[in-house]
Protein backbone atom coordinates (compact mmCIF):
# COMPACT_ATOMS: atom_id res chain seq x y z
CA UNK A 1 0.00 0.00 0.00
CA UNK A 2 2.72 2.44 1.13
CA UNK A 3 4.73 1.31 -2.12
CA UNK A 4 2.10 2.13 -4.23
CA UNK A 5 1.38 5.55 -2.70
CA UNK A 6 5.27 6.23 -3.38
CA UNK A 7 4.74 5.17 -6.80
CA UNK A 8 1.98 7.38 -7.58
CA UNK A 9 4.00 10.03 -6.30
CA UNK A 10 6.72 9.20 -8.45
CA UNK A 11 4.64 9.14 -11.78
CA UNK A 12 3.17 12.38 -10.82
CA UNK A 13 6.21 14.27 -10.24
CA UNK A 14 7.30 12.31 -13.55
CA UNK A 15 4.53 14.32 -15.37
CA UNK A 16 5.13 17.09 -13.85
CA UNK A 17 8.58 17.13 -15.42
CA UNK A 18 7.45 16.36 -18.45
CA UNK A 19 5.15 19.43 -18.47
CA UNK A 20 8.18 21.17 -17.96
CA UNK A 21 10.69 19.86 -20.47
CA UNK A 22 7.69 20.04 -22.70
CA UNK A 23 7.19 23.94 -22.44
CA UNK A 24 11.14 24.27 -22.20
CA UNK A 25 12.09 21.91 -25.16
CA UNK A 26 8.81 21.57 -27.33
CA UNK A 27 7.29 17.53 -28.23
CA UNK A 28 9.92 17.18 -31.32
CA UNK A 29 13.03 17.89 -28.68
CA UNK A 30 11.03 15.82 -26.08
CA UNK A 31 13.70 12.90 -24.81
CA UNK A 32 13.32 10.77 -22.01
CA UNK A 33 17.03 11.57 -20.59
CA UNK A 34 15.78 14.80 -20.62
CA UNK A 35 12.78 14.34 -18.28
CA UNK A 36 14.63 12.37 -16.09
CA UNK A 37 17.44 14.93 -15.55
CA UNK A 38 14.54 17.17 -15.12
CA UNK A 39 12.80 15.38 -11.97
CA UNK A 40 16.60 14.56 -10.82
CA UNK A 41 16.04 10.79 -11.02
CA UNK A 42 17.82 8.07 -14.05
CA UNK A 43 16.47 7.17 -17.10
CA UNK A 44 16.20 3.38 -15.64
CA UNK A 45 13.55 4.40 -13.22
CA UNK A 46 11.52 6.27 -15.73
CA UNK A 47 11.80 3.12 -17.81
CA UNK A 48 10.28 1.44 -14.97
CA UNK A 49 7.21 3.68 -14.88
CA UNK A 50 6.82 3.90 -18.20
CA UNK A 51 7.62 1.46 -21.31
CA UNK A 52 8.51 4.54 -23.40
CA UNK A 53 8.00 7.99 -24.39
CA UNK A 54 4.35 7.27 -26.24
CA UNK A 55 3.33 5.53 -23.30
CA UNK A 56 4.59 8.01 -20.50
CA UNK A 57 2.89 11.04 -23.40
CA UNK A 58 -0.29 9.05 -23.28
CA UNK A 59 -0.58 8.78 -19.65
CA UNK A 60 0.60 12.62 -19.91
CA UNK A 61 -2.69 13.90 -21.77
CA UNK A 62 -4.68 11.58 -19.72
CA UNK A 63 -3.43 13.42 -16.89
CA UNK A 64 -3.96 16.71 -18.51
CA UNK A 65 -7.52 15.15 -18.71
CA UNK A 66 -8.42 14.27 -15.42
CA UNK A 67 -7.08 17.97 -14.69
CA UNK A 68 -9.28 19.20 -16.94
CA UNK A 69 -12.52 17.46 -15.75
CA UNK A 70 -11.62 18.49 -12.24
CA UNK A 71 -11.52 22.38 -13.11
CA UNK A 72 -14.78 22.19 -15.23
CA UNK A 73 -16.56 20.65 -12.00
CA UNK A 74 -14.94 23.00 -9.30
CA UNK A 75 -16.85 25.89 -11.01
CA UNK A 76 -19.89 24.20 -11.12
CA UNK A 77 -21.71 26.25 -8.98
CA UNK A 78 -21.37 30.10 -9.67
CA UNK A 79 -23.69 31.76 -12.48
CA UNK A 80 -23.48 31.54 -15.89
CA UNK A 81 -21.76 34.68 -16.91
CA UNK A 82 -19.22 34.12 -14.03
CA UNK A 83 -18.65 31.21 -15.38
CA UNK A 84 -17.85 31.99 -19.04
CA UNK A 85 -15.41 34.93 -17.78
CA UNK A 86 -13.82 32.03 -15.39
CA UNK A 87 -13.65 29.90 -18.32
CA UNK A 88 -12.33 32.66 -20.44
CA UNK A 89 -9.80 33.42 -17.93
CA UNK A 90 -8.75 29.74 -17.72
CA UNK A 91 -7.84 29.70 -21.55
CA UNK A 92 -6.54 32.78 -22.05
CA UNK A 93 -2.87 33.39 -21.47
CA UNK A 94 -1.68 37.13 -20.79
CA UNK A 95 1.24 38.56 -23.05
CA UNK A 96 3.87 37.61 -20.14
CA UNK A 97 2.76 33.92 -19.56
CA UNK A 98 5.67 32.55 -21.68
CA UNK A 99 5.32 28.85 -20.19
CA UNK A 100 1.79 28.54 -21.17
CA UNK A 101 2.75 29.76 -24.77
CA UNK A 102 5.67 27.64 -24.91
CA UNK A 103 3.15 25.16 -23.41
CA UNK A 104 0.39 25.43 -26.54
CA UNK A 105 3.40 25.29 -29.45
CA UNK A 106 4.22 21.81 -27.72
CA UNK A 107 0.43 20.95 -27.53
CA UNK A 108 0.47 21.98 -31.12
CA UNK A 109 2.99 19.39 -32.32
CA UNK A 110 0.94 16.71 -30.86
CA UNK A 111 -1.35 17.39 -32.48
CA UNK A 112 0.11 17.47 -35.75
CA UNK A 113 1.69 13.63 -34.49
CA UNK A 114 -2.17 13.01 -33.83
CA UNK A 115 -2.85 13.41 -37.78
CA UNK A 116 -0.75 10.03 -37.96
CA UNK A 117 -1.27 8.62 -34.51
CA UNK A 118 -4.37 7.18 -33.56
CA UNK A 119 -3.86 6.61 -29.89
CA UNK A 120 -2.75 10.49 -29.43
CA UNK A 121 -5.67 11.74 -31.58
CA UNK A 122 -8.38 10.13 -29.52
CA UNK A 123 -6.36 11.67 -26.73
CA UNK A 124 -6.28 14.81 -27.88
CA UNK A 125 -9.67 14.89 -29.50
CA UNK A 126 -10.96 14.25 -26.40
CA UNK A 127 -9.13 16.81 -24.33
CA UNK A 128 -10.74 19.01 -27.50
CA UNK A 129 -14.47 17.36 -26.34
CA UNK A 130 -14.17 17.91 -23.08
CA UNK A 131 -13.25 21.46 -23.45
CA UNK A 132 -16.07 22.17 -26.01
CA UNK A 133 -18.54 20.66 -23.39
CA UNK A 134 -17.80 22.47 -20.62
CA UNK A 135 -18.36 25.78 -22.27
CA UNK A 136 -21.29 24.07 -24.47
CA UNK A 137 -23.01 23.31 -20.23
CA UNK A 138 -21.98 26.44 -19.33
CA UNK A 139 -24.06 27.95 -22.28
CA UNK A 140 -26.99 25.62 -21.77
CA UNK A 141 -27.61 26.38 -17.85
CA UNK A 142 -27.76 29.72 -19.02
CA UNK A 143 -30.46 29.33 -21.82
CA UNK A 144 -32.05 27.56 -19.00
CA UNK A 145 -32.15 29.52 -16.17
CA UNK A 146 -33.56 32.67 -18.83
CA UNK A 147 -29.99 34.45 -18.22
CA UNK A 148 -29.09 33.82 -22.30
CA UNK A 149 -30.83 34.25 -25.46
CA UNK A 150 -31.78 30.76 -26.79
CA UNK A 151 -28.83 30.24 -28.84
CA UNK A 152 -27.22 26.92 -30.21
CA UNK A 153 -25.08 26.05 -27.12
CA UNK A 154 -22.55 23.66 -29.05
CA UNK A 155 -22.03 26.18 -32.05
CA UNK A 156 -21.74 29.07 -29.68
CA UNK A 157 -19.10 27.45 -27.86
CA UNK A 158 -17.07 25.97 -31.18
CA UNK A 159 -16.88 29.61 -32.12
CA UNK A 160 -16.13 31.20 -28.81
CA UNK A 161 -13.37 28.07 -28.71
CA UNK A 162 -11.89 28.13 -32.33
CA UNK A 163 -11.24 31.64 -31.80
CA UNK A 164 -9.20 31.58 -28.63
CA UNK A 165 -7.62 28.31 -30.15
CA UNK A 166 -6.45 30.64 -33.43
CA UNK A 167 -5.65 33.35 -31.44
CA UNK A 168 -3.05 31.79 -29.38
CA UNK A 169 -1.99 29.61 -32.27
CA UNK A 170 -1.18 32.86 -33.35
CA UNK A 171 0.65 34.19 -30.12
CA UNK A 172 2.97 31.21 -30.02
CA UNK A 173 3.69 31.07 -33.54
CA UNK A 174 3.82 34.95 -35.07
CA UNK A 175 4.42 36.44 -31.93
CA UNK A 176 1.63 38.35 -31.43
CA UNK A 177 1.53 38.92 -27.68
CA UNK A 178 -1.65 40.06 -27.43
CA UNK A 179 -3.68 38.32 -29.83
CA UNK A 180 -5.74 36.21 -26.98
CA UNK A 181 -6.52 39.17 -24.90
CA UNK A 182 -7.99 41.19 -27.75
CA UNK A 183 -10.44 38.69 -29.42
CA UNK A 184 -11.35 37.75 -25.88
CA UNK A 185 -12.18 41.29 -24.95
CA UNK A 186 -13.96 40.89 -29.14
CA UNK A 187 -15.40 37.78 -28.11
CA UNK A 188 -17.10 39.65 -24.39
CA UNK A 189 -18.49 42.46 -26.72
CA UNK A 190 -19.67 40.87 -30.19
CA UNK A 191 -20.47 37.46 -28.99
CA UNK A 192 -21.29 37.44 -24.87
CA UNK A 193 -22.73 41.05 -24.07
CA UNK A 194 -25.46 40.27 -27.08
CA UNK A 195 -25.81 36.76 -25.53
CA UNK A 196 -26.92 37.94 -21.83
CA UNK A 197 -30.66 38.93 -21.77
CA UNK A 198 -32.40 42.18 -20.39
CA UNK A 199 -29.11 44.48 -20.33
CA UNK A 200 -28.25 42.76 -16.88
CA UNK A 201 -24.73 43.75 -18.13
CA UNK A 202 -23.56 46.99 -20.08
CA UNK A 203 -22.15 45.46 -23.57
CA UNK A 204 -18.01 46.60 -23.31
CA UNK A 205 -18.15 46.97 -19.49
CA UNK A 206 -15.17 45.02 -18.52
CA UNK B 1 15.34 37.89 -72.64
CA UNK B 2 13.74 34.59 -73.69
CA UNK B 3 16.06 32.85 -71.34
CA UNK B 4 14.60 34.84 -68.68
CA UNK B 5 11.64 34.31 -69.27
CA UNK B 6 11.69 30.72 -69.37
CA UNK B 7 14.00 30.60 -65.81
CA UNK B 8 10.72 32.35 -64.38
CA UNK B 9 8.74 29.68 -65.99
CA UNK B 10 11.07 27.35 -64.51
CA UNK B 11 10.56 28.88 -61.17
CA UNK B 12 7.05 28.45 -60.93
CA UNK B 13 7.07 25.29 -61.89
CA UNK B 14 9.36 24.70 -58.75
CA UNK B 15 6.77 26.56 -56.84
CA UNK B 16 4.21 24.69 -57.91
CA UNK B 17 5.56 21.70 -57.37
CA UNK B 18 6.64 22.11 -53.90
CA UNK B 19 3.16 23.41 -53.09
CA UNK B 20 2.31 19.91 -53.89
CA UNK B 21 4.74 17.85 -52.14
CA UNK B 22 3.87 20.04 -48.78
CA UNK B 23 0.57 18.58 -48.81
CA UNK B 24 1.83 15.17 -49.65
CA UNK B 25 4.64 14.84 -46.90
CA UNK B 26 4.39 17.98 -44.80
CA UNK B 27 7.54 20.57 -44.10
CA UNK B 28 9.01 17.48 -41.71
CA UNK B 29 9.73 15.55 -45.05
CA UNK B 30 9.98 18.16 -47.73
CA UNK B 31 13.36 17.94 -49.35
CA UNK B 32 15.15 19.17 -52.90
CA UNK B 33 15.34 15.21 -54.29
CA UNK B 34 11.28 15.02 -53.15
CA UNK B 35 10.67 18.12 -54.98
CA UNK B 36 12.72 17.60 -57.75
CA UNK B 37 11.44 14.00 -58.49
CA UNK B 38 8.05 16.19 -58.45
CA UNK B 39 8.89 18.53 -61.04
CA UNK B 40 10.34 15.48 -63.17
CA UNK B 41 14.00 17.92 -63.23
CA UNK B 42 17.55 17.50 -61.80
CA UNK B 43 18.46 18.89 -57.79
CA UNK B 44 21.41 20.41 -59.31
CA UNK B 45 18.47 22.34 -61.95
CA UNK B 46 16.65 23.60 -58.46
CA UNK B 47 19.79 24.23 -56.62
CA UNK B 48 20.40 26.59 -59.65
CA UNK B 49 17.61 28.37 -58.96
CA UNK B 50 17.26 28.48 -55.31
CA UNK B 51 20.70 28.00 -53.11
CA UNK B 52 18.81 26.30 -50.45
CA UNK B 53 15.55 24.57 -48.98
CA UNK B 54 15.22 27.26 -46.45
CA UNK B 55 15.82 30.12 -49.70
CA UNK B 56 13.37 27.80 -51.69
CA UNK B 57 10.75 28.33 -48.90
CA UNK B 58 10.62 31.57 -48.49
CA UNK B 59 10.50 32.31 -52.17
CA UNK B 60 7.21 29.60 -52.01
CA UNK B 61 5.89 32.15 -49.14
CA UNK B 62 6.54 34.98 -50.70
CA UNK B 63 4.95 33.75 -54.20
CA UNK B 64 1.79 33.17 -51.87
CA UNK B 65 1.68 36.39 -50.61
CA UNK B 66 1.29 37.39 -53.93
CA UNK B 67 -1.45 35.39 -54.89
CA UNK B 68 -3.30 36.44 -51.90
CA UNK B 69 -2.61 40.08 -52.91
CA UNK B 70 -4.09 39.44 -56.30
CA UNK B 71 -6.89 37.77 -54.89
CA UNK B 72 -8.05 40.40 -52.27
CA UNK B 73 -7.90 42.87 -55.30
CA UNK B 74 -9.86 40.67 -57.60
CA UNK B 75 -13.06 40.64 -55.46
CA UNK B 76 -12.98 44.69 -55.06
CA UNK B 77 -15.78 45.79 -56.56
CA UNK B 78 -18.53 43.34 -54.88
CA UNK B 79 -20.84 44.86 -52.31
CA UNK B 80 -19.17 44.42 -49.02
CA UNK B 81 -21.88 41.23 -47.70
CA UNK B 82 -21.12 39.82 -51.13
CA UNK B 83 -17.07 40.29 -50.52
CA UNK B 84 -17.18 39.08 -46.84
CA UNK B 85 -18.75 35.40 -48.09
CA UNK B 86 -16.36 35.52 -51.23
CA UNK B 87 -13.38 35.90 -48.13
CA UNK B 88 -15.03 33.26 -45.81
CA UNK B 89 -15.55 30.47 -49.33
CA UNK B 90 -11.80 31.15 -49.82
CA UNK B 91 -10.39 30.10 -45.97
CA UNK B 92 -13.00 27.61 -44.79
CA UNK B 93 -12.25 24.08 -46.76
CA UNK B 94 -14.95 21.90 -47.38
CA UNK B 95 -14.96 18.29 -45.73
CA UNK B 96 -13.62 16.59 -48.60
CA UNK B 97 -10.78 19.14 -50.12
CA UNK B 98 -8.19 17.09 -48.36
CA UNK B 99 -5.17 18.49 -50.14
CA UNK B 100 -6.00 21.75 -48.69
CA UNK B 101 -6.51 20.30 -45.29
CA UNK B 102 -2.88 19.22 -45.30
CA UNK B 103 -1.50 21.78 -46.59
CA UNK B 104 -2.96 24.02 -43.52
CA UNK B 105 -0.89 21.04 -41.69
CA UNK B 106 2.07 22.00 -43.59
CA UNK B 107 1.73 25.71 -43.03
CA UNK B 108 1.13 24.94 -39.59
CA UNK B 109 4.50 23.17 -39.21
CA UNK B 110 6.13 26.44 -40.65
CA UNK B 111 4.78 28.13 -38.34
CA UNK B 112 6.20 26.15 -35.81
CA UNK B 113 9.21 26.39 -37.08
CA UNK B 114 8.66 30.92 -37.22
CA UNK B 115 9.16 30.76 -33.27
CA UNK B 116 12.60 29.81 -33.90
CA UNK B 117 12.98 31.49 -37.45
CA UNK B 118 12.96 35.02 -37.93
CA UNK B 119 12.70 35.04 -41.99
CA UNK B 120 10.28 32.09 -41.57
CA UNK B 121 8.39 34.35 -38.95
CA UNK B 122 8.33 37.38 -41.27
CA UNK B 123 7.13 36.43 -43.95
CA UNK B 124 3.99 34.02 -42.34
CA UNK B 125 3.01 36.99 -40.43
CA UNK B 126 2.84 39.47 -43.17
CA UNK B 127 0.68 36.70 -44.92
CA UNK B 128 -1.32 36.65 -41.90
CA UNK B 129 -1.64 40.76 -41.46
CA UNK B 130 -2.33 40.64 -45.74
CA UNK B 131 -5.68 38.26 -44.57
CA UNK B 132 -6.43 40.46 -41.66
CA UNK B 133 -6.10 43.82 -43.70
CA UNK B 134 -8.16 42.38 -46.58
CA UNK B 135 -10.96 40.90 -43.78
CA UNK B 136 -10.76 44.70 -42.35
CA UNK B 137 -11.37 46.70 -44.81
CA UNK B 138 -14.08 45.20 -46.50
CA UNK B 139 -16.23 45.60 -43.17
CA UNK B 140 -14.48 49.34 -43.37
CA UNK B 141 -16.16 49.57 -46.64
CA UNK B 142 -19.23 47.81 -45.56
CA UNK B 143 -19.20 50.63 -42.68
CA UNK B 144 -18.97 53.57 -45.06
CA UNK B 145 -21.74 52.47 -47.11
CA UNK B 146 -23.41 52.47 -44.53
CA UNK B 147 -24.19 48.61 -44.95
CA UNK B 148 -22.36 47.30 -41.67
CA UNK B 149 -23.18 48.91 -37.96
CA UNK B 150 -20.03 50.55 -36.80
CA UNK B 151 -17.83 48.18 -34.95
CA UNK B 152 -14.10 47.97 -34.53
CA UNK B 153 -12.82 46.49 -38.07
CA UNK B 154 -9.79 45.33 -36.92
CA UNK B 155 -10.97 43.85 -33.76
CA UNK B 156 -14.28 42.44 -36.15
CA UNK B 157 -12.06 40.84 -38.36
CA UNK B 158 -9.48 39.12 -35.76
CA UNK B 159 -12.14 37.59 -34.11
CA UNK B 160 -13.50 36.13 -37.35
CA UNK B 161 -10.63 35.10 -38.98
CA UNK B 162 -9.38 33.55 -35.18
CA UNK B 163 -12.31 30.98 -35.38
CA UNK B 164 -11.52 30.01 -39.11
CA UNK B 165 -7.85 29.53 -38.30
CA UNK B 166 -8.64 27.60 -34.78
CA UNK B 167 -11.34 25.32 -36.69
CA UNK B 168 -9.06 24.78 -39.51
CA UNK B 169 -6.41 23.42 -37.40
CA UNK B 170 -8.91 21.24 -35.45
CA UNK B 171 -10.20 19.81 -38.73
CA UNK B 172 -6.64 19.13 -40.02
CA UNK B 173 -5.18 17.80 -36.43
CA UNK B 174 -8.06 15.99 -34.87
CA UNK B 175 -10.11 15.04 -37.97
CA UNK B 176 -12.99 17.06 -37.16
CA UNK B 177 -13.75 17.39 -40.47
CA UNK B 178 -17.01 19.56 -40.45
CA UNK B 179 -15.33 21.91 -37.83
CA UNK B 180 -14.63 25.10 -40.46
CA UNK B 181 -18.05 24.81 -42.17
CA UNK B 182 -19.83 24.75 -39.02
CA UNK B 183 -17.65 27.47 -37.60
CA UNK B 184 -18.30 29.38 -40.61
CA UNK B 185 -22.08 29.12 -40.35
CA UNK B 186 -22.27 30.38 -36.56
CA UNK B 187 -20.30 33.25 -37.90
CA UNK B 188 -22.85 33.75 -40.45
CA UNK B 189 -25.33 33.67 -37.73
CA UNK B 190 -23.79 35.40 -34.72
CA UNK B 191 -21.24 37.79 -36.15
CA UNK B 192 -22.46 38.78 -39.69
CA UNK B 193 -26.03 39.20 -40.08
CA UNK B 194 -25.80 41.08 -37.05
CA UNK B 195 -23.38 43.63 -38.44
CA UNK B 196 -25.92 44.35 -40.95
CA UNK B 197 -28.13 46.95 -40.79
CA UNK B 198 -31.74 46.97 -41.73
CA UNK B 199 -32.67 43.36 -42.15
CA UNK B 200 -31.18 43.80 -45.68
CA UNK B 201 -30.51 40.07 -44.64
CA UNK B 202 -32.39 37.68 -43.34
CA UNK B 203 -30.50 36.15 -40.07
CA UNK B 204 -29.45 32.59 -40.98
CA UNK B 205 -31.14 32.80 -44.32
CA UNK B 206 -28.10 30.86 -45.94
Amino acid sequence: MERDVAAADTREEILRGTYRVLCEHGYANLSMRKIAQECGTSKSLLHYHFDSKDELLLAFLDRFLDRLDEQVTESESADPVERLETFLDRFVPGPDEHARQSFWLALLEMRQQAAHNDAFRERLARNNEAILDALASIITDGIDQGTFHDVDPDRTAELIYSAIEGARTRQATLGHERAPQTVRETIDEQLIDPLVRNGDREPGSR
